[in-house]
């Protein structure tokens, strides 16, 4: 890092400003490509990009998805074939149109998702009740084309994606998946100390195709939500037009229901924002490219030994497992302290000629910026309990920014007032379920329709509570949710 | 497996049709995908590239290589930088022609391999002498429109591929660089079990952009070589026009010597057509996605304690880390034998009641269709005996073909002579360095020219012996190799 960097100053009460500064300053993506959005992911971020693909391998393993790698070169007459879908992207794909110096007979496009390049493959592969369920996924990257300002992570034109796609012989089938993709979710939100809502979207907000679409919401600092992922029930949306049948036991063929879910690098923009402070980035241990960093205190004559004794401990956390760095650069601790705070390497330990003479170690927290004394003897103990404190602090934060983010408001009157008053976040409210009333609601309170939260993870169902519609006041038991959002 | 599918022929001396049967039965590749020369990474064949990525991570971790990720498009003017680059490519690249329905300003193209993508980029990375050596190397698909007949991994449009991109203070430092990869691609093909050369290309068949190349050509079984990867020097042919320089311990600025090292999804089609044979793929056990599988001998009564005591035996080997499957599906073991024959899992163990009895277990060993008893209680032992012994003759069978299909030839007529007698392979002679001669041996030998067999890994030198001219008779040290190739 260079003298002119440092001089950034990263304060988080402009979030904006210092999401798109520590970003930089931490090293996770090179801006400077040539193409807007179109991002470089360096070492760093990529390092803990592959965690969380790592994260999401292992869940899908465990639920039995297998993965696939699909062409990223979708033609034109595929992609039409499901109207609803090609409106909903027809102005956010990119156009391949010559081959060499040929104009290409079918113009192919980039995938934006992966529904239309894998479902006419799905219909060779499903055959029979035996095929199913089908549940196959991939880790690639996709394209649109944005037009709104791009943000490293959360608006981007190239986008490292997750999808899982799934084949099911029934309705009920495809719902106990979606179920499974909600605890999946969970699992990973723990991983990432990502606490987030599963929010229906109302029904012109849900994906191209879908029949119903569950956003998965995270609250930023900003206030706004973050769309961290989705889940969509398609029933036959898809299947007909693709002509996925399969013979049943029965001997008739039927159309597959499906679902896919799908989550992307934001979750990598929610971790810098949600976590990071006005020294840096704060990485969750689960996902940290490095989660101890050792610095050596160097002291005259000494050096050799305080370094040799570094190097042990080095090797010794790496046999037990720890991605580990030691920082033996010839500078000042301070400096060196300063580095990895940035990086947000979630525990720094120092060592040096007292230490090492008392057989102790300094493990400093960069979630609370706290030291304390840990005997070496005790490294791997306190080693994995320094971990989980990290892991559940960030968590616990995390989970009261989402906790005192969401208000219930009765009226539109109220909600103009709470939002006046310098307070912002998720508005939960009453909606009769008339259009007009949605309309009134989002234009009144300047903030969108995000849907209507679910009960929790496992049930599937929509919260329900008597009360009064925001707008006209009808009595309904409809809840929704409306934000800023990303 | 469908029965329709059991009845495709796989005879190996019709290599051309045995090698594309074999893709698709043992279920490697779907090539149904709607784009020709586009194909599905199906959940085996992409295990199996993925183990073969984690071989090359742990290479390029282990060297100090960081692992990036670029994006995909390329704006026209970036490619154009560098003149003999666009020219190789300009016949051969898609174009990104629309975002939306909006014609773009500037065209972009999908990377064909990303020296213009990364350059730019470098050229802001590389500052000091510090800042170097830079290696770095990324893993994703690249794009090439091709006009001639694909085949799936040796000729497609979307390649899966391996590329590390190095910047150094010096030539010097460079060429230790190529010896560096040279070294990789050793440990890689014994990983592999792939024998193959190191042939510098010829003046005219270098990659564009290039100083000199270095190709790692292997032996198929219808003695055409294939190109599995190459190592090119670049000097500072990419780092002057795309201005990567750094200043020196003179406070002077200096252009870089650049490398670059790649190696693509071939490493998979020459593992089916190397290893395979008339039953089916054999896969070497470092890739296998299943090193093992378990079939259980059912007998009357005693169908339970058999399935009890083969859960036992996966669960014992899983912990041991082993990659194992169990087949209980309801079938004849002989069907089943079949079906892991053509997929080629390494060993397949039976596991009957009077194994149980006896506490022995059958090994049966896919490369050589040879039975063993081993002992129970040996297991672990037995089970990295068989493992090491299938790599070993694997390795050594391939090398036997390569060994057996070079061939020194002294004159054009006994080069005729030999080719006519059926015999076909890598001709080795002695070439003037006179372009017409060069001409006159590709026509009369109807092989193409590979260029100049190097000593070996580590020293970096072409072969030098004393000899005549193939075409004119001139004397020359000039060691050259012919074939046909992929």
């Amino acid at each position: 890092m260079s003298d002119d960097e440092r001089k950034i100053v990263l304060d988080k009460s402009e979030f904006s400003d210092w999401y798109n500064n520590v970003v930089e300053v931490a090293g996770l993506s090179e801006k400077r490509y040539p193409v807007k959005g179109m991002n470089v992911w360096t070492p760093y971020g990529w390092k803990i990009m592959q965690f969380i693909d790592s994260i999401i391998r292992r869940e899908c393993d465990a639920t039995g998805h297998e993965e696939v790698n699909f062409p990223l070169l979708i033609p034109k007459t595929e992609f039409q074939k499901e109207k609803d879908h090609i409106k909903g992207f027809d102005a956010e794909v990119y156009w391949v149109t010559h081959g060499g110096l040929n104009e290409l007979d079918v113009p192919l496009l980039l995938r934006p998702t992966s529904e239309t390049a894998m479902y006419p493959i799905f219909s060779l592969w499903v055959r029979s009740h035996n095929d199913l369920p089908l549940k196959t996924y991939q880790i690639v990257n996709t394209f649109r084309y944005e037009t709104k300002m791009t943000r490293s992570f959360i608006r981007v034109r190239e986008i490292h994606f997750f999808e899982a796609h799934t084949c099911h012989d029934s309705f009920e089938d495809a719902e106990r998946q979606i179920r499974e993709d909600c605890a999946i979710m969970g699992r990973v939100g723990k991983d990432l100390c990502l606490p987030y809502l599963l929010i229906k979207r109302p029904e012109w907000d849900k994906f191209a195709g879908a029949v119903y679409t569950i956003g998965v919401d995270t609250l930023m600092p900003s206030m706004k939500t973050l769309q961290l992922g989705s889940i969509h029930q398609y029933r036959e949306n898809f299947s007909r037009p693709y002509d996925i049948k399969y013979e049943g036991q029965d001997a008739q063929f039927h159309y597959c229901h499906q679902t896919t879910y799908g989550m992307s690098e934001r979750l990598v923009g929610a971790i810098v924002g949600i976590h990071g402070d006005d020294k840096g980035v704060i990485l969750p241990p689960n996902i940290a490219p490095f989660q101890f960093v050792i610095i050596p205190i160097l002291a005259k004559d000494r050096t050799e030994m305080v370094l040799e004794e570094a190097k042990k401990l080095l090797n010794e956390m790496r046999e037990m497992g720890y991605r580990v760095k030691l920082d033996d650069r010839d500078q000042r601790p301070g400096s060196k302290h300063y580095d990895w705070e940035i990086k947000g390497v979630p525990i720094r330990i120092e060592i040096g000629p007292r230490d090492i003479e008392k057989g102790t170690l300094v493990f400093a927290r960069r979630d609370l910026s706290t030291k304390s004394f840990i005997k070496r003897s005790d490294l791997k103990v306190e080693a994995d309990r320094a971990l989980n404190q990290v892991q559940d602090e960030l968590l616990r934060r995390a989970q009261e920014i989402v906790e005192k983010g969401v208000r219930d408001v009765d009226s539109l009157d109220d909600g103009i007032k709470l939002l006046g008053s310098g307070w912002d976040g998720i508005i939960r409210t009453h909606w009769c379920g008339e259009m007009d009333c949605a309309g009134e609601m989002e234009k009144g309170l300047d903030r969108t329709f995000l849907g209507f939260p679910m009960n929790d993870a496992g049930s599937g169902e929509e919260e329900k509570s008597p009360g009064n519609c925001m707008f006209c006041g009808r009595p309904t038991e409809t809840v929704v949710m409306l934000s800023k959002s990303y």
